[in-house]
């Protein structure tokens, strides 16, 4: 062993202590010197395998060794998703106000299964997500949870669909008995989590029924409404619909106040996947977004998305949380606890009995930036979107495919008498961009046709790099023409 | 504003710096000077919504308050797991090579949904349990995933389980068809995350049968053949068993050979918990507790318990991954990348589609320690849990209940001719003790009376900490005798 190593017993505090600092100098670097990096990592599959050894090792190794394997190994195997040219998927940012919370969270090292195992974490859960849904305009009858991820937060919200439309269903199960069929509607759009909540939760993935959209990307709701007939008719019972707020791939917003009254009339469960643009619930310019949250059984938010906050924090808001605690509590006699009626234990409210203390991040946010500063960060973002959908549409090389509700544009490159196929061309244009390392580009598929994302999310965004992403495409598309 | 903040954009890199140190002093102190704070935490419900305002401030505040508010309110609400006198449910190290790279985890902010998001995250995960496989003596055809907890292992495990039961359950699901009940088996003292997920999967709580455990609180094995004849003779189907390396009332073990012949022998899914004890597989004298894991379906082992690991970070080891993918695994266009085939997405693996960069503490904590280092510490806590039985035993005020396999005793008071009630007098010492704030014991049930938990787990307990929970009982004793 090393000297420097007690036999037993954790790192010494002054050890800690100096790694620590080295640690933060490096943390703070990094985030100086961001842009120095290739956004898209540029390693070859099987390069960090390979750079390791097939065994743990024996003896302790010095602490510097681990630090030094952080340059020479994970960063070039990183893709910097704190990289203000990384326009894909759903950009976001591990804000540093984020960042620092959640290391006080990982020393705290709080495991709020109980309101006992952790007061902080219960409570500042509690006072955060009434702070997230007043910013947002949220009825106050609206209770908060967090999870890690939308996954499980759509999950959990199906779960309570299902276990109103069948009440025996935690006893029971759905197996072997005479259930009618029942149906999840979902736009085309939809997100996949909702794919593997059906999957996940015995529903079957034909429980999901994909509704088509209209040429704004959104759900048709003439076209829900022949569905539910259609199936009504057919003896099966409406479960739920799921009514998307910025989808995944155009970020096209459903008509929730429509969908609302349907799964009202219908006493289906209406699920508002809000995970990417909920947030944006807080900015005046768009309150048309909070008509029929109201209505709505559940809404997921995910501040790890769009509100800074460093990866995993996934919200659900329900005004009938006592559905998701019908379904899910269930306390062993190790657990019980004095105090048991007059708190609220977290355990209660899912499939997760451990829970790390994730609201201290999210408090930290809210506080450091304001709601305004927040607010302003958010229009930026908008702003921005536009300022790189104006150019597209401009150039008659390239042409829109979406609207822009928020911070993604949806285009391609289509230029005139241009002999070849599209698709195979602008996939390698995000190819050839990516190569380069600065900015960092996805795709999708819209009316059966490849489209580039340009998604518009991190702090560190700024015009230049939208300017630099445009360049890197027409480079690009001289290169191929 | 405040003139410091700029409108758009992070944190200012100094500003960061500057916090960042100040926080990394916060923490070194707070674990110098851990046994300063009462363990469990004193304050009533509702102090720490009290303490805070209703609203989300709109302007922004500087972030010296926030950290200020961390002594002033979150401090005090913790309950302090990494408090050497924490010896609750299942005791656990947030330990500092952990929280370490767990800052640079934050920092990074990596999302590992798909090898191209994360490559530096996603073939660590694969090395990094590569290793822990090795040193558990884990076959080489172990494949394993990093997921939150316990209970999203488990319920993936069973997930499995119903994959191969029900082989179109992902298309079809379980409901308005001809099925066979199934039946998932598990002792009387397995945790309540089998019970979660056979209601999270639509099963039904009634799918789950507890067979009874023996003197030693481990599973009969009579008991579960019985119960899997009498069921067969029903017409049901053994979908699952589970078997327990370390329960979570006693950390009693059950047979896993013969639960694994079973398991085979009926076609059913086994499944090891070995949530908190996996570990010790490390430990040469704890071979034993190797056998019939090369037999396993799938095993659960969690390093935030037991592997000094912050929270969360629990492992699902399966020879059959491929039945997860199969499960679970689904691109929509927008996460389609040209290197699909050659590259493992963890996506794939399960429910959620996004991944925080969790292997990188693991990969540091053994790293650090060592295998050695790490085999040392945990057979420490079994000594010390050694230690302290035997006071128990040796004192004619207390009996022990259970045998102390690992580093858990289980023991009640019940001093001779003593006339009031035992379970009341055992749950008065467990709370009068915590009131001191030096330790912090808790309670489960066992042949049908309260016993009391002394776990050890925590890298800072040292024998001084055993004494002072011992004295702090027989002061408590005294007090009601």
């Amino acid at each position: 062993m090393t000297p420097a190593q007690p036999p037993f017993g954790d790192m010494p505090p002054d050890d800690f202590r100096r790694y620590a600092h080295t640690l933060v100098e490096w943390a703070a670097d990094y985030f100086e010197q961001i842009e120095t990096h290739a956004v898209l990592s540029q390693v070859l599959p099987g390069d960090v395998r390979k750079a390791l050894p097939d065994h743990a090792p024996e003896q302790p190794e010095p602490f510097e060794q681990v630090i030094a394997d952080l340059d020479r190994i994970i960063l070039p195997a990183a893709t910097h998703w704190n990289h203000p040219g990384f326009f894909a998927y759903f950009a976001i940012t591990g804000s540093a106000p984020g960042v620092l919370m959640d290391l006080v969270s990982s020393a705290l090292n709080q495991q709020a299964m109980l309101w006992r195992t952790s007061p902080a974490a219960t409570e500042l859960e509690e006072v955060t997500l009434r702070w997230l849904a007043r910013l947002m305009h949220l009825p106050d009858q609206m209770e908060g949870v967090i999870y890690d991820t939308a996954s499980i937060s759509t999950l959990h919200a199906l779960a309570a669909a299902r276990e109103v439309a069948v009440p025996d269903v935690r006893t029971k199960g759905l197996a072997g008995r005479s259930l009618p069929r029942m149906r999840v509607y979902a736009s085309e759009h939809a997100h996949s989590s909702v794919d593997k909540a059906v999957i996940a939760l015995g529903l079957g993935h034909d429980s999901l029924r994909r509704i088509s959209a209209d040429s704004a990307f959104s759900m048709r709701i003439d076209a829900l409404e022949a569905a539910i007939a259609e199936d009504r008719a057919a003896g099966i019972t409406p479960m739920a619909i799921v009514a998307t707020i910025g989808t995944t791939s155009s970020t096209s917003v459903d008509d929730v106040p429509a969908a609302a009254a349907i799964a009202r009339r219908e006493g289906a469960w209406l699920h508002v996947d809000a995970a990417y643009a909920g947030v944006m619930a807080m900015v005046p310019e768009f309150a048309w977004m909070r008509a029929g949250l109201d209505q709505a059984d559940s809404i997921v938010v995910n501040p790890h998305k769009w509100l800074f906050t460093p990866f995993d924090l996934s919200v659900l808001f329900t005004p009938r949380m006592d559905v998701i605690r019908q379904a899910f509590s269930l306390t062993p006699e190790y657990l019980k606890t004095p105090e048991a009626g007059a708190v609220k234990n977290l355990m209660d409210t899912g499939i997760q009995l451990g829970r790390r203390f994730r609201a201290l991040k999210l408090w930290a946010i809210l506080r450091y930036f304001g709601a305004e500063g927040v607010r302003a960060r958010l229009r930026e973002h908008c702003r921005l979107a536009q300022v790189f959908a104006a150019w597209v549409d401009a150039h008659p090389d390239f042409e829109r495919v979406a609207p822009v509700p928020f911070s993604v544009v949806c285009f391609r490159s289509a230029p005139h008498a241009y002999a070849g196929n599209l698709d195979v061309l602008n996939h390698a244009l995000i190819e050839r961009v990516n190569k380069s390392g600065d900015v960092f580009l996805s795709h999708t598929s819209l009316n059966g046709q490849i489209v580039i994302r340009l998604a518009v999310g991190n702090l560190r965004t700024e015009e230049r790099h939208l300017r630099r992403a445009w360049d890197l495409l027409h480079e690009a598309l001289d290169a191929f023409r």
